[in-house]
């Protein structure tokens, strides 16, 4: 606490992402990162960067990479935001299109940067408490509302809502903005992209970081109407104007065009999880259906942090939240055939 | 306007940045890029990065850079913060430090982004006019503020503020934080990093993008008292939790350790900035006295808005802005002696 703080700085409580240690061996299935590689054309088209142009400042309007992302999904260019990691289009979401004097509403297991958002912009928030099995009911979301946001396949439950729940809320909620952040959609959950042109209302976030395995490369997006992005870029515009630099540019926009090994890669971890959730029920462990590239998983007779703490002690990470109903269950990324049976060793060892 | 809006969203006026057009054979001087590359050295480590690696998020703590920077200047690591390009770490300035109800001062000539982020944040702002011959009187600073900022050297004008007058600053102001924007200060001012262990309340930023060459990597930073450096630290953890992606990290490190290529590059500008001058003079213009990377210059005879569009008409393009006091003004940004050759031959033909 210093006086030289704007006042709210002092009540921040930021986000925590999940460690990244530095340790050699690591079976690191803490923070849901693809365990293949970016598309190759990705990684040539990023090598092909590095020299004297970097000295120039990147195109400030994105304009190659939102004409990739359209045309993968058929939208218009000006339905399209990019930014520095879908936790910035996060961001300016929040500022731009959810303070309206009444609480935002989102799940209470959902995200957890989204409270912060809500203390970084003075957001007043309301959490919807997820049913008994942790699934999202929309008749819970008919209520006055500044906005709904939840993430879809949810984090960290892995537990996809259905487009036509979706389109239930997007209708109650006519003069709210609907954000449906789909950062692990690839994964098994259906886009809601679809829907952009019939409900105004509707934001859709995504992220490069996960299906397209370029964590590394801080590159995230919006698709919704023509208004709700302007707002977003007259947001970018205020704040930074040149937010991706040329290497996430250059390598994000091969990543939309190389499909065939999205595709690939995508399915390979979708039938790892399957088989990793069968043996985690085998084990007894209860695993929620997950949509996404992790699952979430608890055991009737050991604690979650105990488990945490010895899949550690073998290098193996996974995540662990401290907090009320899910402080039991563990989160577990999808990895490789082999780190899979590796944490499935180490599992075996410790129950 | 929607009525998706937060209420401000519509009052924003946003930065327009210089153009970046795609034209060929252009002699590009509006937008103080470095006319030389970066250090080979950062391109290297830019190019040993991309590979499956970049599956993996970055540090979000940046320590390798961090420490560079910190090794550079002489101070700790806690004194270090770093972001998305200068603007990002402008923009969580103006958030986390300038809020406090009453104005923040910055000279009415000077970077046109800070009334932007004024807009975004709710910030009142008062501009304190440069004197007639365009620099910082230190005297009119001495009010009631909520903070200052101000670039050093100043842009457009390119004028250098002394450290002594700093310090005054710093002294007169000591409940408010003292913003010194050193994008431009590797040309010919002197950094006031010298100064943060004895003024708790002066905060430093600086950018990679000019006297490093990493326009296209997006990098900036600040240096100041680890209170200022944990209001930032904590807003950028409630914002966006790894800014600076893995290319940018490796090539930021780099440039800091490649102090020759650094002081040689510099240098190079250096002496082409006061031969530039000179011949400008020679033909006529009056040219403030740059310690920037940039010359801003008018000519008693001819209209600034004119030169700059039969310059543009000849694929020469420089930056005029169309404000008051400034708009008989050209800024010219110092390009290699071969570029700056064109741009005086144009000149000649236009005047």
């Amino acid at each position: 606490m210093s006086r030289f703080w704007s006042p709210f700085v002092a009540s921040l409580v930021p986000y925590v992402p999940g460690e990244q240690p530095k340790l050699d061996n690591l079976v690191k299935l803490n923070t849901n990162e693809n365990p293949y590689g970016p598309s190759p054309r990705a990684i040539e088209a990023i090598r092909a960067v590095p020299d004297d142009s970097l000295r120039l400042y990147p195109a400030p309007d994105a304009e190659g990479l939102k004409g990739a992302i359209a045309d993968y999904y058929g939208v218009q260019s000006n339905q399209v935001f990019v930014g520095n990691g879908s936790d910035e289009v996060l961001a300016h979401v929040f500022h731009g299109l959810f303070q309206h004097g009444k609480p935002l509403l989102f799940p209470d297991i959902s995200y957890s940067f989204y409270p912060v958002y809500c203390g970084l912009y003075g957001i007043q928030a309301q959490t919807i408490p997820l049913t008994d099995d942790f699934r999202i009911n929309v008749d819970d979301y008919l209520q006055p509302n500044g906005g709904i946001i939840f993430p879809n396949p949810n984090a960290p439950t892995g537990i996809a809502l259905g487009l036509s729940a979706i389109e239930q809320l997007l209708k109650a909620n006519a003069d709210s903005v609907v954000v449906v952040d789909e950062a692990y959609v690839d994964f098994g959950g259906q886009t809601a992209i679809s829907l952009i042109d019939q409900y105004p209302n509707l934001l859709v976030t995504q992220s490069l970081s996960k299906s397209r395995s370029l964590a590394g490369l801080r590159v995230g997006l919006a698709v919704g109407h023509a208004d709700l992005i302007e707002a977003l870029e007259r947001i970018k515009n205020s704040f930074n104007s040149y937010p991706l630099d040329r290497l996430a540019l250059a390598g994000a926009e091969a990543a939309f065009v190389d499909t065939a090994y999205f595709e690939d890669t995508r399915q390979k971890v979708i039938q790892s999880r399957e088989h990793l959730a069968e043996t985690l029920q085998d084990m007894g462990f209860e695993v929620l259906p997950s949509a996404a590239n992790f699952v979430f998983v608890r055991h009737p007779d050991h604690d979650a942090a105990a488990l945490a703490k010895g899949l550690r002690d073998q290098r193996v990470i996974v995540r662990h939240f401290a907090k009320p109903r899910i402080d039991q269950f563990l989160r577990i990324t999808v990895g490789t055939e082999e780190q899979n049976s590796k944490l499935i060793a180490v599992l075996r060892d410790l129950l």
